[in-house]
């Protein structure tokens, strides 16, 4: 069952290196590679392919340059340890209206993410709690501290999203929550202390594997930062003299 | 307002063409350059960026790579059409095991359509409406000559998603209708004509601007599929003589 994968997604590239990137990839699935594996030398690539190794060598490039290979200084070219992932996928840092981007997030994450907390209330492992508990103080450290809290809220969000053990829904956390940071940007330290009780609240209903109280309490904080986020925005039609309808 | 946005989410690499990659990432949002726009030459980037034409060269490279930039054929490197969109942005074809992946994004389809398909019927533009017809007539026209629907499938739940009007909602749609092949290949012919039907009903549901309909008919076609799903992969074990718990 497991030997089933899909046929490769890749068809767009029809240049020499992409072809062979798209070989190599294909090799990578079909001989199970993972990161524990390094790519077989640009030699063996060339002479199996059929290509010159130069050829090889521009191939390697695109993969490395798309994670699905890594350069190990001074031990060669590997997996790379979550392949084909990459960060911002679906390229958000380009969208010429962020604000518009963050209230679109926060609308899919206000009905996702109640549901995640619920999930991982019911099926969470006793690891998986331990970690949870150890995210929640750090971002509480952090918003205690005063220090930016946003890429360790990122990481409590994730925590609970791996208690699902859904495979997909933790890689999807860190896109709709990509806005947190511009979030923790534009509401300066208006929502520190909510985030704090919310997060505690949250994480406590998980722990006591209370799915009711999750969902609840990951909806109510969702929904405070989308009020907050919606005042801002009136704030800033305002400030721009366009009419906030 | 639409002038706020992140800062660059790609902070990974510190190789010099990495960083160039970054820097010409940076100009491309901050000029707010798109698929209009050429993007500006070797050797201006090289004399703005303070770094050798090679790096320049080895910078785009790495960008084209990842869809940021694209070449025209005759006319030079352009910004790309959804700049740093790429297929498969999770990496799904290199999970080692596609049935449970199957399993676990038929699983989010399940929280997440029907909910569409209800911000579907209560948002859409008439013009939404004439293109969710048309790719609804496209996948049954595949089916009655059993042709692989699956390419349209995909975009007819794609058309569903831009009813919304979320930016997102239509970029999540193709990530976690991913399994649809696989699952188009697995059922055979089995689900063809209840998918038919389930997408008439979705689609009409929505041109009648009944979300409640719409939500309870969406949620019944991935009931559909994940049912299926779960007998094939009972199937699938019980081949491998493992008890199927």
């Amino acid at each position: 069952m497991k030997e089933a994968h899909f046929e490769s997604v890749k068809t767009e590239g029809t240049s020499l290196p992409e072809r062979t990137a798209e070989q190599i990839s294909r090799l990578i699935v079909e001989q199970h590679l993972t990161s524990e594996d390094k790519l077989p030398s640009e030699f063996e690539l060339a002479e199996q392919l059929h290509v010159g190794r130069g050829t090889v060598r521009e191939g390697v490039k695109l993969l490395v340059a798309r994670n699905v290979l890594e350069i190990r200084r001074g031990k060669g070219t590997y997996i790379a340890r979550n392949p084909g992932e990459v960060p911002d996928p679906l390229g958000f840092a380009y969208y010429p209206d962020q604000v518009q981007l963050a209230m679109d997030l926060v609308e899919i994450r206000g009905q996702m993410e109640p549901w995640v907390a619920r999930m991982a209330a019911e099926r969470a492992a006793p690891e998986d709690l331990t970690e949870l508990r150890e995210t929640c103080l750090v971002v509480e450290q952090d918003i205690l501290a005063e220090r930016d809290h946003s890429k360790n809220d990122v990481l409590f969000h994730v925590a609970i999203a791996k208690c699902t053990h859904n495979l997909v829904v933790p890689k999807l956390i860190p896109i709709i929550t990509y806005a947190i940071t511009l979030f923790v940007a534009l509401t300066k330290s208006r929502l520190r202390m909510e985030t704090l009780v919310d997060h505690r609240e949250i994480m406590e209903a998980i722990c006591n594997r209370n799915p009711e109280r999750a969902e609840e309490m990951m909806a109510r904080h969702i929904a405070h930062n989308r009020a907050v986020l919606e005042e801002i925005v009136a704030g800033l039609k305002e400030q721009e003299g366009t009419p906030s309808d």
